[in-house]
């Protein structure tokens, strides 16, 4: 495992004070940028910020300046052309860039670090790239809202059954199903605006952890880097994940709400409830089975809530007792970090293709709203609207339905007679409340599933989200 | 295990349909009373404003709303004194309250739940309570910021080493590191403030599920339960925690942060350390060890990071592909919740006292930073300021430090004439910049450690808080 | 919070070299006794033992020896009657019952402490405490699993669907899904043997944690408690909670189990699978719908996989990074064992319970193989006889497949012409593997579906459990 | 994302019944072979034994079993000398490997997946390589047992303090301070022994997941793959992975283990404790503080504990709630998997390479049981032995503990007189007991710090692990 390494550590960018070459078995096991190396436009971005901050602070030179700005412009590009060679001996992402930088450009390259720690550098590199990749959550967030609301729109009218402890309850519109996950969205959007606001705050500057004697400007690098606040304490940025633990909160509800979603996908589209057929596109067979059609893009979404709470149960636990500043446990927030935007983006994106690319079964859903005796709900309003206290109406409608059960009749099938014989209050006009239809539309309450009330419900949603009709 | 039972289920409120008593072991499985009983105060509230709400809509009469009014009154007193008696039969705080009405009161108590169901009241009390003691939660933060900002202004001036690795970095002021909790402590309340903002939607009114037909005015109630709005669809809120897990997120991470202080007045008050004595009070002995003395509080603040990470887990793991609306599963919403906010109560509470009753020791604080080369930096620094590059001043200074631990001393005790051996930039103005007190000083960069610094710091912290001086 | 407090520390057993009373907050915050009370039975053997033992190494008097066993029978009986008063300010069981100890025998009492800890009775008592448990759990497994091969056995013959993916797979025998279950839960008893055998280590005599200088014989305590070992290391034994840890790993996977079963309870029960009718005593009804009849306890034994999960965080979580030996963290173990404890036993008996009152619907169950081409595979592997490729068979079968759907019927309602039209390999033998019977039947590999092989599981499992039959 | 794809689904290996090609997005997101392609040698290993027992039950000929047999050579050479193309749209390792020899040896490689499903490669696939990885970390545990106890036998006799709750409590031996993570690992070595047995269970022949009707042997592949048995029901077969939930769980106590002993290297190389010095070799530096020389592989270690937590979290989220049997969420098994086994190996080498090149100072050990009165409980215990009651004598102990440390002295500067002023049965024999050696010499208690205990817990190690002296 320990191959000999004839390189000695005061090659390292900090090995001055060292007698020994590290261990290459040392090098694998405490580099990083194998997996930061992704935060390399991040980290450009704000070298490129702070040398000129330096310049204009008149540590480095003008042409200092230029010098650093072009070298890390090459850079750059060749890392985007995937020409750049990153070197593990060499860490991290910040060391290879510097170190690249200084090959090229000799002493204005050893200036960029003037004022300045790979801390510090880690620090803004990582909520520069969760200020980006959580705005792009969001407006994936936004695109799946509307899809679901325009297929609410499209949907209207059509009824299903609503289900508790998953029985039957009572007929709902699947609009207003639908929109539950508009709503919940709209948390999640809600939450990570929250975090964006609260991580939107410069880090860099707390130099080694104490702050530094030489005149830097954060404030400046904070305008080059659209921030609009700087850090308040250099030894709490250094050590601070706390906006990596609540991104990650974000991401595991928010994950745990396409888990839901994804359950009702399996539980709709098997034979059973016959309720969706999702497009053979986006479906898989069975290497075995040829008949076999399944549901796996719903099923990796329910188990991905698997992956994404584990992040946030790993860095919660990396966090735990650690003692100020910085500790190196802290190398390993970014893999969770990565692995949670990365899943949730994808199970963003697929769920919304996956919902485009699903057909409700109209006809199964409202056949399913016969059985089950759905309006027992209504009958006991009905018996309440006729100054039955709500109990006692409960207790007759419980008893109407075990008579109904036992003749092995809906409600709606059962005589005016038959019915007053549990309450005379019942009457001819009974028969309205008892139909799905009539329930439905009666729900007229805020937030219920009346037609009127998911109509209005609907162009709320339209407006939030500026979608014209 | 089954003990027989002559009760027959239709003693239930439920249990109209049911032909047969529900098994006592069922009873015990599923009920909940023994632990949301403690939300009867808000479940109180909730029934009362639901009750006006009725009247008001003419749904029951004045005198019944009277009635309930006064019967819940009476409930309200006798569990505050301890003489109610909770049933385990009747499942949860709900029904035993509804149950005990209906006996007092007659017909008006079985009117009461009209228009609503349980899930309903659930989601209300649970959101009352939350608020309640977000807002508890925010007040003991609120505390312990103020003692905290009070003794960094009390030690302004006393000089320790900052570490980062658990090596000593760089020589800090102990009122810069005592802030940098204060800052942490600051985000908790943001995130518990937004996370209040969110779940402060009235819920009630989703009736079964689907909303209802009766003329209810959830306005109305959202109003004398001083709810700023009320929620958007009936189907997403009868199975909505998510506020409860944001609000054990924000449990989760307040108390990691404890766990650091806590970890450490752990380290600071070994014999290793000797930073801080902890008052007799606030320690704990050994029932073998004549001489002990253990920082018995510290470790159960940082220890106690593992139940309130555990309970956010449990919720998460709960919520993971349930289809809508309601599932009996949320019920284990509780236990968790009720732990974490009693958790996160106690240890803001105790270490509030805890620091008030911690002495630091400034002499061996200060002692501390005399060895370890401390002001490497500052001296690198120092050659920046005479134009050499950074990366080359770190790699003389390196060498300087490997020199000066051959040579068994600290940077300090070497001659001028030795310094300049590897630099000679290096002048006899570089003796202020290597001195602990100087290095402070200096580090006037926003955010940083000099008594400036740190001055302007705690008198923005003061002015948040409101703190006279 | 803190009131005041008139005792001084030296009334503490350990507070000889205290000069303050501990404050009553933190009395009440590290205090344990509220939970650790239900430990007395077994930290009264331990001091049994540990008496016995001291008498026998002439450590004590036979005198003394008589004196404590008596007082210490005293206590317990009080306990067990309910008369005994735990003291908050004692802290914890250990020092309530010697403190009771001594006020009633006297210097005999003051004896029993010699050449042991508290943290060395914590040790002890919980490993006995999980011995019981974890003895308990695993007749609570073989009873459950009886139910299960029980029922397996009365209902042989009936077929089902299998499902993959929830999709509609094969056609299976139910006692054959019923004996996944027996498979799982032999595991999880098999892991928690392996656990009780690993913790079933006398762990008493580590006294402060260095080991004692006092002549004690641990060989003879754990002979008295029935411990087949001693353990090894006095310092790892101080801060070992590994048991623990292991104990609620099984656990978690345990009641993972149960949730499995519990979805497939829930699923089953909707109306749209009608697999199974649970009881009227097994279920629980709405306080707002007259017709529902919910699954509670399946949704229950769930969601309860959250909170078992969320124990094993914890302590975990706890564990992380402590240093050797006892820290006080490790008091935060009991309430997350005792939760598992509690959740994981009141689970198994009520799913015992729950299937010994469920009806499967066999008719249901019968029907529901018909749709859904569940015979595919046969007729690949009828092709596969007639020496067809396995991926040709396949891909035949596939289009097969395709062209029934589009013609709306099943494989059987395929003529044979229409059949040959695919492949020229299908006979008139082949309707005999496309029946639902005929496919179950074949399938007699080892651990497959066909009566013989399940009837041949069934034996096994029979004599494993000792079922007569 | 969705890019225009030509292929058609029927090219896909289960295509038949499909209408439309994947979505390329949906390849994308339901492909594993980007992980999974790692068990390549695993599904290579199990076809060649599935292949062989096809040949002998004749369902193929010798020459395709040879074909077969040649074709996988094939495949395994070029994946080993990085030449074989593996392609997202085949899904997977299974598919990919089928489909690449179904191109090179024509229709016997279509023969191959006779009687087996891909469920059921997977299952095979990640026991053998849990396996093999499993003796690989039993290795690895061994190797770090044996560094240890070589150190324990190097620094026999070596003093240190023993603590709890990080104050010094007893002076104890280095040596047995060491081998109490050799007891540790051992635990770990149990644990991931007992698992392995569990695991080492052929899972093969379950088919689609109701076994098949084809005259498959699975005894016969049980005894090619070396499994001493084979499943006993192919649903549970199927849907099962208790095996790698109990292998991360063994992984996850493992890695706490490691992140105890991180926490004390951490602890032991500040300047504080002082008791350790790690090699130049196994730090590293600072990018700006040019004096610093950090632990980090220690810190590293302790952080892991986060990642290999959060993976068994994520693996017991995903199990939770699936009913039977094979459900696409399975898939997301692998990543947490590998990751916990990369994790653990790398950290189980690289901490025994750290403890091979950290050196302890034994004068800073030595100098540090100086103080704190280390040996009051040896003073108790004194006190005992001349018949004082132990309580009674820690009582006692506790004043002159007092009374030492206002005078500013340890114990043994107390004068006889000053002693005795405390209790008459103290001799001039005390100040043997006082000595930090005596106290270590006489704790001759099984599984005690003293020298011949320690020795004798050596000698078994030594033994265990076949060292020979």
């Amino acid at each position: 495992m320990t191959k000999k390494s004839g390189r000695h550590s005061p090659e390292k960018m900090w090995g001055g004070r060292f007698s020994e070459a590290t261990a290459s078995s040392v090098e694998e096991f405490t580099a990083s940028v194998h997996f930061d190396a992704r935060l390399y436009k991040q980290d450009i971005a704000g070298s490129r910020a702070h040398a000129r901050m330096l310049a204009r602070q008149k540590l480095i030179s003008e042409a200092e300046c230029t010098a650093i700005l072009d070298g890390l412009d090459e850079i750059q590009r060749e890392i985007e052309a995937g020409t750049f060679r990153f070197r593990t001996e060499l860490e991290d992402v910040h060391m290879n860039i510097e170190k690249a930088l200084s090959e090229r450009i000799g002493a204005a390259g050893a200036r960029l670090h003037t004022g300045r720690s790979r801390n510090d550098q880690v620090a803004l590199d990582l909520r520069l790239y969760l200020r980006d990749e959580g705005r792009a959550i969001i407006a994936l967030i936004t695109a799946l809202q509307k899809t679901i609301v325009r297929s609410a729109r499209t949907h209207l009218g059509v009824i299903m059954p609503g289900y508790t402890h998953l029985q039957r309850a009572q007929p709902v519109l699947l609009s207003h199903h639908l929109l539950a996950y508009y709503e919940m969205l709209g948390r999640d959007r809600g939450r990570m605006e929250d975090c964006l606001t609260r991580l939107n705050v410069l880090p860099l500057g707390t130099a080694a952890m104490a702050g530094t004697g030489l005149p830097i400007d954060r404030n400046f690098v904070a305008q080059e880097l659209d921030f609009p606040a700087i850090t308040a304490n250099s030894m709490d940025t250094s050590g601070d994940r706390d906006f990596a633990v609540e991104f990650l909160s974000c991401c595991a509800l928010l994950q745990i709400h396409l888990s839901r979603l994804a359950e009702e996908l399996v539980l709709w589209s098997s034979k059973e409830f016959n309720f969706v057929e999702i497009a053979d596109r986006y479906c898989t067979g069975s290497s075995i089975m040829p008949q076999k059609k399944n549901p796996d893009i719903a099923e990796l979404l329910r188990g991905k809530s698997g992956r994404v709470t584990g992040n946030l149960m790993a860095l919660l636990m990396i966090l735990k007792g650690l003692p100020l500043t910085y500790n190196r446990d802290l190398q390993e927030d970014k893999e969770p970090v990565f692995d949670s935007v990365d899943t949730v983006k994808s199970c963003l994106a697929i769920t919304d293709e996956l919902l485009n690319h699903t057909t409700f079964n109209r006809d199964a859903m409202q056949q399913a709203t016969r059985g089950g005796f759905m309006t027992a709900t209504d009958l006991a309003d009905y018996l309440v609207l006729k100054r039955v206290p709500f109990r006692k109406a409960h207790a007759i409608v419980g008893a109407i339905v075990a008579h109904a059960q036992k003749r092995g009749v809906e409600l709606t099938d059962l005589s005016l007679e038959e019915l007053r014989s549990f309450s005379e209050k019942i009457d001819k006009d009974v028969h309205r409340v008892l139909s799905v239809e009539g329930s439905v539309n009666s729900r007229i309450s805020d937030g219920g599933t009346a037609p009127a009330a998911v109509e209005k419900a609907l162009a709320v949603a339209e407006q939030q989200l500026g979608i014209g009709r």
